[in-house]
């Protein structure tokens, strides 16, 4: 009799096999299925000699495979297939086993779950896990939510799959319910910010100042020497280097400029409106993928809305200096605003997160790891609160050194037709936050006019409303 | 006996009891009614006299004092108190009595309860209202949703109650289900839209130029004048120009800078993410307002990230031109993506929406009424598909000849650190619109290199992915 696994994998497309290599490398005994049982048998075909795997094609079979209580790990497409994976398990199911979805499922879906299985006497975790592929296999960011018991039956084999840094694994539990999966939801919102001011840098480097995609690459492989320092920058110079064979070109000049999207950057820009969370910086990067997949539409409108390209000017050192410079500032504002929205979050639906160990598990493993985050796990480190990360001395300091770079560079894009919709919301965001005194007063007035909505007065306290079509006097609301 | 009443108004808070009113004052005779009934014999106290009006105590009397099929218009909190007057109305209803919701109700929420009046063979219209308070006494613009049989027994009322101009009602059938709720739902975020852009110039003028608000307001009214004037922009005008009589300065000088919200412009923006709209000018708007809410971090923020302010400089016509030009080509921007989310959402829905009808229904009565509504009814008025407002012709060489001096504005707001959120993210929608190429092939390349998202290539159809940690190969997807 074979012993029977420390974990059972469900869905083995890349992300499901990558991970149950992952475990069964580290020397633990996974069982594996698939609603389409050539996948699992192609699996252990063509890797069952990694580890101890247990190849199951029935429902049955795989969950009498696992020993109790039973760690299931569900690695399907988030939405309806998650609710019919779970309800083909149930029967066969014993009390405390725990199901572990790892998909990209929203996080109202997860606390949904997490309730409905607790009532029936089963456990559930709602883990996002990043790394793509590739972090999947040798080593991932896991960030599991939901009841600490649960967590802690399974955490000996997530902190061993985790990516470690530093000796330190990055898997650790983020809070109960939907915690998790909303955490990972808001690394990509931030995860979409960062691709889209790279991709700003990149046109501002290309269309301002003319230099070809390998030229460029250099210029981001030099900047990941310094406080750009991360997985995205670094990927970024290999991917513009890269020629293509069957033009002899570069790559990214063949590829067609329409982004796609897999809802989990809008869900994060949906939950900000909800939470009133100025979140800017992945907002434009969200709409600036849908604008860029309307291409039929940018097509045309190139030829009606006409404009003459100024002449790309010196690449000079101080040029591209700004632009790097700019790049990190915008960067340090997208995640200030979206570890805000962490904050307003865990606030509000009580989860106490605790925001240095989601940088702590961030620096390895993720799409968005950076040295960076180091300084985020530092200004959160003392469990002080945090009003905004820009008010932390690191970041603080950054963003003053760079801001005449940074708003030089926005002008100069503004001024050539270079739409940087990132950099300058970023910009705009941060101008707007260290004012003490905005123009939203006239808001309040307009809106007091036509709605009676009511105002409020710096001199005196409480709500105010004028009789704007009557006899103009004011009265208390 | 009475004569029986041509239509019920259940909930008289401002808006219904102005409705209640408009209709009197039109020779209707018009049921009232509130939860609290000293409101509804105030209200006969103070207006009785105006017209015809059956006042009802309880909610049997109410109904029994209308006309079969009974029109009751529904004017309660949107929200959970609308479920709860329905509940109420249902037991002393007549098959085919038609209840209509004329509060901001999300339209999904419009669509469940015309499904489920349907079901129990009454009929519902879900109704948009825009004007404020004097536009529901005088002539507000009402988008009716909903069957069209519902909507033909109330529309000899509701065309004589909505504000007419030049000849036409502002009120027409929109479409099925939410439609009517939906199009008021965008109509809200463009007047968020607006007043944010009129905010920013407002910000510009007395920061960038130091000017005083009735110089200000003097300029507002001035632009009144031409391709601008609107109701928003007449009463910045009278707003910027009061004296608060208190202090005897500038009213506005006195209100706080914290802009509320009630909710319809963040589902815009909501509904925009999930239909993949770039909406770029109103979700900035919203999170403008956001953002000028939390006036103790901004008050913090400016004693820590401390800005040299420039000097103002000469506010000469020409600079004033060009805020006045920025403003129109962002506005311009603003609509173009509010139809464009209107079109999506038609389409989406199959509400088979006729634009050109609400630039028609917009142009009195609501707060967004404006000269330039004509323009966008006559866009559409041919009934060709538009593909983007900016390329008819009118809106093309309108906002082409406001660009140069758009661009100018903005640069300058942005050497200035004045944030023009609003004014910048529109002009970044326009620059990265009117551009076939842009840089999300970078996007996609990365995409692909770690999560194997495959990409597009220019020179041939399909999906393609590049195997970039194994071999470095190109396959087809």
């Amino acid at each position: 009799m074979t012993k029977l696994a420390d974990i059972g994998v469900y869905g083995l497309a890349t992300m499901g096999a990558n991970l149950a290599r992952n475990a069964a490398g580290k020397g633990f005994t996974v069982a594996v299925a698939n609603r389409n049982h050539e996948r699992t048998d192609e699996l252990i075909a063509e890797h069952g000699h990694e580890g101890a795997f247990v190849p199951a094609h029935g429902i049955a079979d795989f969950v009498a495979a696992i020993a109790t209580p039973r760690p299931i790990l569900i690695m399907v497409k988030a939405g309806a297939p998650v609710d019919a994976v779970i309800e083909e398990l149930l029967p066969h199911l014993d009390q405390g086993d725990i199901i572990i979805d790892g998909g990209n499922s929203l996080f109202t879906d997860t606390a949904r779950r997490n309730a409905y299985l607790k009532g029936k006497g089963f456990r559930f975790v709602g883990m996002g896990v990043s790394g793509g592929e590739e972090g999947a296999l040798i080593g991932p960011s896991m960030m599991p939510g939901g009841e600490v018991e649960a967590y802690e039956r399974v955490a000996p084999m997530f902190t061993r799959m985790a990516a470690q840094v530093d000796g330190e694994p990055c898997c650790t539990h983020i809070g109960p319910d939907g915690a998790g999966h909303y955490v990972k939801m808001v690394h990509n919102g931030i995860e979409y910010a960062d691709m889209q001011l790279i991709a700003e840098a990149y046109d501002l480097l290309k269309t301002l100042h003319g230099l070809d995609a390998p030229a460029i690459g250099e210029i981001f492989a030099e900047w990941n020497k310094g406080e750009l320092d991360s997985y995205l920058i670094e990927i970024t110079a290999e991917v513009l280097k890269k020629t293509d064979a069957s033009t002899g070109k570069p790559l990214v000049d063949v590829i067609t400029d329409e982004a796609e999207q897999k809802g989990t950057g809008l869900w994060t820009s949906k939950s900000a409106l909800d939470l009133g969370v100025p979140l800017t910086a992945i907002t434009e990067a969200v709409f600036a993928r849908v604008l860029s997949s309307r291409r039929g539409q940018r097509i045309e409108a190139e030829g009606l809305l006409v404009h003459a390209k100024p002449p790309a000017t010196l690449a000079s050192d101080e040029a591209i200096e700004a632009i790097r410079a700019g790049l990190y500032a915008s960067k340090i504002v997208a995640y200030a605003q979206g570890f805000q929205q962490l904050q307003v979050a865990s606030d509000e639906y009580g989860w106490n997160l605790k925001l240095g160990d989601l940088a702590t598990i961030w620096r390895g493993g993720c799409i968005i790891r950076a040295r960076f985050l180091n300084r985020i796990r530092e200004a959160y480190g003392d469990g002080a609160p945090v009003s905004s990360l820009l008010f932390e001395p690191y970041f603080r300091e950054a963003v003053l050194a760079a801001e005449p770079k940074w708003r030089k560079v926005v002008g100069e894009a503004i001024a050539a037709g270079v739409p940087t919709p990132a950099f300058s919301s970023a910009l705009a965001y941060y101008d707007g936050l260290r004012r003490a005194r905005g123009p939203a007063n006239l808001l309040q007035g307009l809106r007091d006019y036509f709605g009676a909505h009511t105002y409020g007065r710096l001199d005196k306290p409480g709500k105010y409303h004028t009789r704007w079509a009557q006899d103009g006097s004011e009265v208390k609301a």
